[in-house]
Order: C-alpha cells, then sequence, then structure tokens
C-alpha cells in the first residue's frame, strides 16, 4: 500500500515535470535557459522571498504547479500592491480622471503597451506590467470628479466582496455549488421586497445581468402571465400585443421588444410634461387608441428615475389605469430604486408596491460595483413556469436537499454570475442607514448644484425646478451666445458647446460629465450624483472648469 | 482667492463630520463610545498599523472617509490574506471540496454565521469573519477533486485579471468609460475568428453573459438576417419559423426560442447516433418534413462538445445541408470551443469555418474564471443592425473619438460586465501554447479514466468508444446489481445508484461529480476534465472513493 502511494507520487511527479518540461520545449526561445533559470528560481526562493523576481517566472509555476504556493502568493501580493495604488489614486482628487489616447493609439501600442496576443508564454514580470498599463490608460471611475454614468464610485467593501467572489469562482445554477451565495439571493430578494412594500410571503425575483435584462424579464413574465401558450407556440399564437413607456424611458424596453419578438412599433411612447414625467390621461388615451385599433394592450412600464431628467412617473395615476385595464405594470426603478433606503426621500415611489414587477439596480445609486441588478416579482413561481426547461444535467430532482433552492431555472441564463455576495456584504457593513445616509448627501449635492446653477449667469437649467432626484440638466452658455437672440442658429451653436467641452475635458482628463441631446433639447450636460467621494468643492470645480474650457466658444 | 480655498476645505471637512456624526448617531448603540472609538482609532492608526483591530473601525471609516487610506489598504490586505489562504486550501487535496450544510442550516445560522440583514452596520471585524464564513461554507471549486461542471479549476493569472476587473469597475458599453477593455474586446475577438478560420476581416461578436445568452444571439441575429422586419414589427410579420438542434443539444436552445417568441415547438429535435452525434441523414429529412408542413426552416445548430456525452456533430455534413437549403449554420462549441487551441485535437472541429456564427466559452475548457463567453459571427455589422437602439445619452456621434468602438449597441443588453481582461490576461500569460498544453492534458486524463473504467469490473461505460473529448460517461454497479438480470428492476434499481453516492460524497465532502439519466439511459456519473489541478491519482480516488461509497447498495 505505502509502495503503491509511493508509486503515484513518482509517477504524479514524471506527470508535472513532462508537462513542465513540454511547456519549456515549445517554447524555444527559452530551452537554453531552462537549468539557468531553475537555479534562479531555487534561489530566488530562498534569498528574495519579499522581494520576487518574476522576470523568469511564467504562469506555469503557479499552483497547481508543485511548490507553486509561494510564488502564487508573491505575485498575487504584487497586483494587489498594483490595485492599492491604483485605488489611492482613484481617490486623489489631484490625479487625473483618465490619461486620454485614441483607438489607434492602444491597438497601435503605447510605450510598452502591447495588446496583441502571441503563441508564446510572457514571463509574469510582464503581465504585472500589462495590469499597471491597463489601470493606467483606463477611466478612474472611482474618482471624486468622474459624474459619467449613474454608476460611479469605488466601494471598499464591495470591491472586497467582488474579490471573494472571483476566488470562490463558482455559478449561481445550483445550491450544490453555491449554497451561501443561493440563500444569500433569497434574502436580498425577500429584503427588497420588503422595502417596495410587497411583504414577504409571495414576492420572487432574479439578479441578472443588468437593468436592461431586467426590464426584458419584466415583459417576458408579462406576456407568459396573459398568454402561457407563448412558450410552446410562439408570438403566432398571440394577438397583437402592445406595450407602454414614456417618451422618457429607458430605451431597454424598445430593445427588449426586438428581443423577444413583439417587435419595437408595439411600445407606444406616452408623452412626459416638462419635468420628464408620464402623463397619466395620455397613457389612458393611448390604451383606447390602441384597443380601437384592434391591438391589445399589455403591460405598461412606469420609470422611478428616468436616464436623463431623473423624473419620477405617477406611481398611483398609472396603477390605477394598469387596475382599470387589467394591465400588468412593472417599474423600472433600475436608478430610483435605491431611494427606497431613504427615510426622506423614500415617498418618491409611493405607488411602487402596486407593481406587479419592479426593476431594481443596486450597482447605481446604492454604489454597489458593476453588476448588480435585481429582477422582482410579485407573483411567486411565475419565473420558475415561464423559463424553466428542466434540464436533467443540473436540476435532478433525486438531490438530498432542498431543490427548490436550485434557482438557474427560473432565469434566461444556464450559468449565471454571482452579482449579489458584494451587495449582501455591503449591506452587513452599511445596514439600511448607511445608505441612506449616502443617498441623503447625493441629493443634497445635487440641491446645492441647482442653487449654484441659478445662481450663475453663465448656466441655464433644462427646467427650472429643484431636483426630485440627484440628476441636473443644464446648458454652459458661452459669453459669445450670450448676445445672440433665440433662434435656430443659436440652438445650432448650443448644441455643439457641450460635445466640444466634453472632449476638451476627456483631453485635459480633469473629470468626466455626460451629455445629450433629449427631445427638442440641443446637446446639454447631465450632472449625477452617485459617487461616495464626490464634495461640495468638486461641484464648484465642474462648474469652473466648464467656463475655463468654454468661455472662448 | 486662498480665503475661498480655505473656506471650502473648512465647509468640506464640516460636510465630512456631519456624515459621520449623523453615522454615529443613527447607530444609537455606539453613541457613548464615539469619543473613546475615535481615540482608539488614533492609538491603532499609531501602534499597530500591521495589527489593525477591526472591531471598532466601520466602512464610513474606509475612503473615500478623510484619512482612510491607511484603514482601506489594512482591511484590504486582511481580506486578500483569508483568500490567499482559501486558495491554498482549495489546490491542497487533503483539504474537503465542500463542508456540507442543507439550506434551511444556512438560513438558521451557523456557528455565528448570520446571513441577516440588519439596519445598522456592522463592524470591519465582522465583516472579516463573514467573508472567512461564506469560504467555509461554499464550495471550493478550484479543488482538485472537484469534477462537478464544465466550468472548474481556479486560474491564478484569471483570478488576478478578475481582482484587476473588480477595481476598474468599469462599463463595456462605451470606449469612452472602457477604453483599453473595448479594445482588447477587439483583439481578442480577431483572434478567436482566425482559430475559427474566418480570417480576421469581416468577423463580427461580442462577450455575453454565458453560453446560453450567445446561443439566443445566433437564433436572433439569424431570424434579422432573414427577416429584417421582425425587428420592428415582431413574429407576427414572419412565417412559422423553425430552427433545428440534436437531441442531445444544449437546452438554451428551446430556451431561447421560448424567449424570443418562436417558441419550444419550433425547435425540431433532430436524432443522434449512439455516440451523441446529430445523424445528418435525419437533418435533412426533418427539413423536408418542416417545408411539407409549410413551416420554415431557418436555423439549425451543431454541438461541438455536447455538454454529457462531449459528443461532436458532424460540422462538414451539417455545413453542406445548410448551404443547400440556405439555412443560417450555428456551431455551440460553447464546451468545446477550446480544442481550436489544441493542434493535435483541433481537426475535431472541422468545418467550423463554415458556420455563420459560433458561440465559445473561454470560462469552460480553457479555465477561464466565470463567465466569459463569447459569441462570434461572420458577417460584420449584422449585431449592431440587429440590435441597435441609438440611445443618445450614450452613444453621442458627436464625440471626438472613432465611435465604431462604442460597442455596446450590438447587444441586448445596456452595461455590460468586463468579462474580457481575465481572459486577455490569461493569453498573454500562456500563449496559445500554454492552452495548448492544458488540454491536452485533459484529454489525456480522460483517456486513462476510460481505460481504468474498462480494466476494472464494477463500472460499466454508456457508451464503449475512446473518448474524443474529455467527458466520460460511466455507472458504478455496486455487487448487489451485477447478481441481477437485465430488465427493468435492475435498471430501477441502478438509477437510484448514482444519486446516492452523490448524496453521500457531499455528506463526505470528499468529491464532486456530476449524474445525471439522459434519454433512455438511467442515471450515470458523467465525468469531465477541465479542471487543471486534477491529476492521474484523483482519478484514482475519484474509482476507489465511488467504490467505498456504493459498494454496500
Amino acid at each position: 500500500m505505502i509502495m503503491e502511494v509511493g508509486h503515484r507520487e513518482a509517477s504524479q511527479a514524471i506527470e508535472d515535470g513532462q508537462l513542465h518540461l513540454e511547456h519549456v520545449q515549445m517554447r524555444d526561445k527559452h530551452v537554453s535557459s531552462l537549468q539557468r533559470g531553475n537555479e534562479e528560481k531555487e534561489k530566488d526562493r530562498n534569498t528574495e522571498s519579499l522581494m520576487t523576481n518574476f522576470s523568469n517566472i511564467y504562469a506555469l509555476d503557479l499552483l497547481p504547479a508543485r511548490n507553486g504556493e509561494e510564488f502564487t502568493e508573491q505575485f498575487l501580493l504584487e497586483v494587489v500592491e498594483i490595485l492599492l495604488n491604483y485605488i489611492k489614486k482613484s481617490f486623489d482628487d489631484k490625479s487625473k480622471v483618465l490619461d486620454f489616447h485614441h483607438p489607434h493609439q492602444l491597438l497601435e501600442g503605447l510605450e510598452g503597451l502591447n495588446l496583441e496576443l502571441s503563441d508564446y508564454p510572457e514571463p509574469l514580470e510582464q503581465i504585472l506590467v500589462d495590469c499597471r498599463d491597463t489601470l493606467k490608460y483606463g477611466v478612474k471611475t472611482g474618482h471624486p470628479r468622474y459624474f459619467n454614468q449613474l454608476s460611479s464610485g469605488l466601494d471598499i467593501i464591495g470591491l472586497a466582496g467582488e474579490w471573494l467572489t472571483a476566488t470562490a469562482n463558482t455559478n449561481m445554477f445550483t445550491y450544490e455549488i453555491a449554497p451561501v451565495f443561493t440563500v444569500m439571493e433569497e434574502i436580498l430578494l425577500k429584503k427588497m421586497h420588503e422595502m417596495i412594500g410587497w411583504g414577504e410571503t409571495e414576492a420572487d425575483g432574479i439578479f441578472s445581468p443588468g437593468g436592461t435584462i431586467s426590464n426584458l424579464y419584466s415583459i417576458l413574465v408579462a406576456r407568459y402571465k396573459y398568454f402561457p401558450e407563448v412558450k410552446t407556440k410562439g408570438m403566432a399564437a398571440l394577438p397583437q400585443i402592445v406595450l407602454f413607456a414614456s417618451e422618457h424611458s429607458h430605451y431597454s424596453i424598445k430593445k427588449a421588444a426586438a428581443t423577444l419578438g413583439i417587435g419595437t412599433n408595439n411600445v407606444i411612447a406616452v408623452k412626459c410634461d416638462g419635468r420628464g414625467k408620464m402623463i397619466p390621461s395620455d397613457l389612458e388615451a393611448e390604451i383606447l387608441k390602441a384597443k380601437r385599433q384592434g391591438r391589445t394592450p399589455l403591460y405598461v412600464t412606469a420609470t422611478a428615475g428616468t436616464t436623463v431628467y431623473g423624473a419620477f412617473d405617477p406611481l398611483v395615476n398609472i396603477a390605477d389605469i394598469c387596475e382599470k385595464y387589467k394591465l400588468w405594470m412593472h417599474v423600472d426603478a433600475a436608478w430610483g430604486g435605491g431611494l427606497l433606503m431613504s427615510r426622506k426621500h423614500s415617498w418618491k415611489l409611493h405607488g411602487i408596491e402596486r407593481a406587479n414587477s419592479v426593476t431594481w439596480n443596486p450597482h447605481k445609486l446604492m454604489g454597489v460595483p458593476l453588476q448588480c441588478s435585481a429582477f422582482l416579482v410579485c407573483e411567486k413561481g411565475l419565473l420558475q413556469a415561464c423559463n424553466q426547461m428542466c434540464a436533467g444535467y443540473l436540476f435532478q430532482p433525486d438531490k438530498q436537499y432542498d431543490v427548490t433552492y436550485d434557482t438557474g431555472d427560473k432565469t434566461i441564463q444556464c450559468g449565471r454570475h454571482v452579482d449579489i455576495f458584494k451587495l449582501w456584504l455591503m449591506w452587513k457593513a452599511k445596514g439600511n442607514q448607511g445608505f441612506d445616509i449616502l443617498i441623503s448627501k447625493f441629493l443634497e449635492l445635487a440641491d446645492y448644484l441647482y442653487k449654484e446653477l441659478k445662481a450663475r449667469e453663465n448656466f441655464e437649467l433644462v427646467f427650472d425646478a429643484e431636483p426630485e432626484f440627484t440628476n441636473v440638466c443644464f446648458w454652459y452658455i458661452p459669453p459669445s451666445l450670450r448676445r445672440m437672440p433665440n433662434g435656430p442658429e443659436r440652438e445650432r451653436v448650443l448644441h455643439q458647446v457641450a460635445p466640444k467641452i466634453k472632449a476638451w475635458m476627456i483631453e485635459k482628463g480633469t473629470m468626466m460629465v455626460s451629455y445629450q441631446p433629449h427631445g427638442d433639447k440641443v446637446n446639454f450636460f447631465r450632472m449625477v450624483f452617485s459617487n461616495p467621494a464626490t464634495r461640495k468643492s468638486d461641484v464648484d470645480f465642474l462648474l469652473e472648469e466648464i467656463e475655463r474650457l468654454g468661455k472662448d466658444i
């Protein structure tokens, strides 16, 4: 027996050795240095345990290689040092947000940065250089002056959660291989249902790869609820269903309609008021019109926090209409859902408890690292019924545990990334209270910006009303434009102001803020607060920098 | 001016102070310890810089808090230490693969593990405990005896890539905020096209959240190619389209057909031979039958590496049929695509270069951490045309750089996780060669297992043929069953053997291997090699452990 084990260890050593040998032989340029290399590695191991020279160490020397433990630890600690330096720089408002280069420059290579891939392995020294360069030429989304998207900031607890998630490297499809994460997902879904006001018992949901997919789920489930035969027979078995969303709603509704075989023509745009809120009477008029045309109204999405204006649709009125016409009510709270964590501001989502389904992205207002999006549905079992295919190789009914925890058949995916641990860990570390404080701060900053804009003569608000959310939309009016009369020529010039300033701001790397046209409005800046690192002084900087960049236009 | 700056700094300090004060006031149980706490923190900072006591430090003390740098660094290093210990344990075959508990046990709480979330923040000490416990009660998917899924193992370079990706925390939708990653995606797509044999110029693609979504893309794009009006008008404007996939194909094809509004009845299952390969003559017969029924054949998926048997469909014959009937040919190489990296084995995918689209998951055979799935399409521009909605707030045409690098409108998502950096980094660190070596090793292990199974009398192969891939399917026949005659009773008992052994193996935590019924075959084990840590001795262990667990059934 002992001999057998001994023999096995010996043959393993041969197996490992052969593998390594083959690797080295194929790496022809390194063949002659093999012996010397091994000696050097041995020396490294003995004399320089804290400062490994990685120029002669390769991926194949790391675990699971025999004696790979030490190199693995040292290599990962080197990587972590690079990351820690990056994190410190990200939070330093004296560092640049980005070091801009054009696509062709990155493709051609920059100062030793070479993105091309080769047939042969690079030493770990080069891998560390590549890590540094990837960060150097990227965008610091955690920088206090990065305001470019609804998702910004770098939450340290969330980051730790992501590092752990990556290390656990598992898949959400079954309890079998993701027991803790599966249970955490259930706990988070329950918590979010409570905050929506649905109560614990009946609600259901799933974390999906982003708000657009969550919105797609809402239409998919609504369609199945009213017409379950769609699963087997397809859209051919259905009448001409139509969906309603406001003209300010996110483009994901149209995208999902195209994907699901409903067609974008069957998404009806409901008019909004000047602040971007859906007009309920127009919704009702559109429903009646569709019925007169012989089409079948099915679903309404109301938005809680529109992408550009940050508007909240009147949920109670929309719920009344959905009830009256027996339509599925979805609330796209991808952006605004976080306000449910705020004692002071959650009233803005009043009526959400009457929705059939909700999209809520913790990766936006709540600052969870990308990505983390929840699709929540009020009726238990619908998701499973709609999507399940009962694959025998994953969802064996004869497992020893309660297989209702194998949630993978609820999804339109098979494998599913673990997106929930970082949220769970942040919730533990902050409590509802911590999110509440953070979100209140964002709204205070929006209010501060609004007041500053009103007080400064070179800026113009897109709509003049105190912000309900953290979006603040405005034009910068350069001196040359202030003398121009209103009219098409002024509009034409004004349309070019934001893109020019944005381009210069990116070249300088001092900050990043988004702009866009919207409806009949020419390009304007959309400022948004979701970055915990941002302070009032950064808001002042924003306005001053826009003036510096734009004054000579 | 100086005064103004001074004033601003002072008001920031007040702002930060207020934030922290509010946090502490709300955390009522901690109010009285505030002063003491701050003193202790100060002491910690001075005297115990390497061994911080986190029992009185909270998330709000980390960056972006003022003076948060040191706590941030120390906290993240503590987390990394936990992760490094876990990694070492993962690769140690003397450690358990898992410490099994039932869902209700995790929900009720175990030895201080409490998954419930609270209104109040927990100190970072508790957060570190939670990290340790999450790993303790999870499954070590990198363990040499974890064989449970097609994705297994823990690649250290890939892991480093994920840690960096999490730290960069950005979104693939625009070049603007993900310049390096966007260019890397292009480089990887080109590389993969080359390996498929399409050449560089025309091909296109996207990394998606998993193989099932990649397969969905293939149907979506095929449908759009033949019937572009589907985007606006929906399925109502189309004839009854039908899709073809073998009876051994992945369930994602049916799932996608349900999602896309095509209906599962319109997915026709083509028969397979005893080894699980699609029978081309049956495909042709089914196409002709569908035509006779007035249905419109549109699309065929061929599988390169089926989930259970690891079979390769005859791609050349299928390509001929697709050409003859002008059908879209998709190859689902989610599992088998990695073989294209192998000089010895890539011939098994001969004919893939004639496909219109391919799914290839580097997170399977190539060992990239979850998740990393590529959808590749031969015709450039089709993905963009099919999915674009031109959202003004993201895809501004008046940016200063080449906006063709804003690839976000190609997808059915909006935000998209960065799944490519880990693959890019692994490719740099290994070269094609490194993947080649790894994959050859997996096939050698499969061959070794096959020979062992043939040599041992207590095992029976599901089909007796040398493995083409790394899947090996077999029954364990306990002594009590060896005496039973073939027939329904033996089948009934045999069906229960694998689940029983699997349950005991999970309770013991010694290894994990999958089982399932398939077609008319009762439950059998599906062994699969994709874990770089697995050695021949682990294969021996697998067989011996199954015998130990199952001998008294």
